[in-house]
């Protein structure tokens, strides 16, 4: 265990309901920590936001990782520097990136928290919170792999203004598909054609969302990136081409409480359909091979996303609100220093 | 179109509501049909008696097959002798098997109408409508490439009792995994592991399935061949182990009327399933392939199969309410002659 000297930090203090963050997160001071063998702490200058996170607050059975433990500092992933190291290969000053805490400084195991040193020479740094982290092994390996989506393909994904649906949707157009976007409201749909280049984009806020998905994509969508689950998944599968794949990383509309399961489940029989659920753990090993591909496209501006910052530790639950209310584009993240 | 000169047959006149048949079709004479160029006639042994069929009484929109037509005769598969070919390669006296009509003749389209001139060197000619059939190539599909089961999986199979589960739960065995199957009623599941030799058996009845199937699967379940939906694909999907596939060829509960889709649709993100539907229309054209490797289990002796036989083409609604009241245990066929 890390020993700590001094320090600010996100404490569950509760189970939130719905989206109400504010009064179940306490902002308090702890000692600095100080790394015990195997561990290294890390200053954070950006903490990175991620609807999961909402998932873990509250106590599921069978959700795909434990509850946080009430009384407990919120994890999240964290971009810094080494203040100390007690762990091969990591020295002070070290660019790094880690699961760590929604907190001033982290103290992370080297060998279980993903922690790695980063390439310097990434013009912003920021970028590996976005396209060369997390979100972009998940955006390339749902697109291709999941997916498996060939050139002339039409695409659909939702959340689409959010960190990894911009990146699936761009990786999309990259492999020769198709691209739609949904996303909420008319300022992300104008991003998502104007700014992304993107095929079409529908707004989920529309009244009939299925038949916007079907005159958008009349032959059938043969690979749908979906985030979101809940309604927009039943208006999705209707307009599935046969033999359609659904790459399922997150239910976000199922986050704060369990929605009813897709309606039109039958439509997985009738279009032979497949589903596969995923997400980055289980490719996280993975991340120097799949950044390596991310960065190409990144480098020849194929490859964008802006983000949404918010400064001060402080700020975090009205960041954090931010994402669920659908009013951030791109990747939100929180400026620590 | 063939003409007519003899003939009994089924017809469509209303919509069936829920298992009420016998209001909604008749058996009506009509000619003796004879062939066109391309077409055969056949005489029906035996049909087959499909849960699928079901479906298409009622119109849907999005089923993977189009509505049988109110005033048509409800087609099926049937097992018989040619009576008359305008077809080349088809002479009178064939053994043959066909999507013809619930009729004592059928008129098929060489073409179109999956006919196949079939083996006489096997023992018993029902074998072509059960493990040398459809049934069989949906079950090793299913379980083999769909499933991708591994020796040494727990496989659960829904519907295990009815002929295609009862095929896949004997070719999970075969290719070295764990089998459970699903029945309802204490008589099926003492068929399923006293007869098939499955490692254990679940009635769907019993109050709490969920932890009859964790209490057989202690381990999770890797494949699970699921044919029925509703609330026993509920009862499964939190028992999947991580990366489990889901194999799903029929929606028995769905056919009557549309149900809820599944309530922990959520397990699928976090569990990592995958779910695909698939269908034996699909993999029609293997069925050489496919038969072929089933037919060397068949005459081991590991792959068997009963038949639910009833007698005579009137008596055909009580054999095919039989098929959902769930008494009979394997392939539900008539006898035509």
């Amino acid at each position: 265990m890390c020993r700590m000297t001094g320090n600010r930090a996100w404490r569950l203090d509760a189970h939130p309901r719905g989206e109400d963050f504010a009064s179940a997160l306490t902002l308090i001071d702890l000692p600095e920590p100080v790394p015990a063998p195997g561990q290294v702490t890390i200053t954070a200058d950006y903490l990175s936001l991620d609807a999961g996170t909402r998932m873990w607050m509250t106590p599921r059975t069978d959700s795909y990782q434990p509850p946080i433990p009430l009384g407990s500092i919120v994890p999240g992933q964290v971009l810094g520097r080494v203040i100390a190291s007690q762990a091969d290969g990591f020295a002070p000053g070290d660019l790094v990136r880690a699961f760590g805490q929604w907190a001033d400084i982290s103290c992370v195991d080297a060998a279980t928290s993903g922690l790695v040193k980063l390439d310097e020479s990434v013009a912003d740094p920021l970028l590996h919170l976005g396209p060369l982290g997390m979100n972009g092994w998940t955006a390339l390996v749902g697109i291709e792999e999941v997916g498996r989506t060939q050139p002339g393909d039409t695409v659909l994904v939702s959340a689409a203004a959010g960190a990894t649906g911009m990146l699936a949707a761009q990786i999309a157009r990259i492999l020769g598909a198709r691209a739609i976007g949904i996303a909420g409201g008319a300022r992300k749909c104008v991003f998502l054609t104007e700014d992304l280049g993107l095929d079409a984009a529908i707004d989920h806020r529309t009244p009939d969302v299925a038949a916007a998905v079907a005159a958008a994509a009349p032959g059938g969508v043969n690979v749908y990136f979906e985030n979101v689950g809940g309604a927009l998944l039943d208006a999705v599968l209707p307009n599935m081409a046969h033999y359609g794949r659904i790459a399922l990383c997150g239910l976000v509309a199922n986050y704060a409480e369990v929605q009813p399961g897709p309606a039109r489940f039958d439509q997985v029989l009738a279009r032979r359909l497949q589903i596969t659920g995923f997400f980055s753990p289980d490719f996280a090993h993975r991340g120097p091979e799949l950044t390596a591909r991310l960065r190409t496209w990144v480098d020849k501006g194929q490859l964008t996303m802006p983000f949404a910052v918010t400064d001060g530790l402080d700020n975090l639950l009205t960041a954090y609100a931010g994402l669920f209310e659908g009013t951030n584009i791109g990747k939100t993240v929180v400026r620590v220093r």
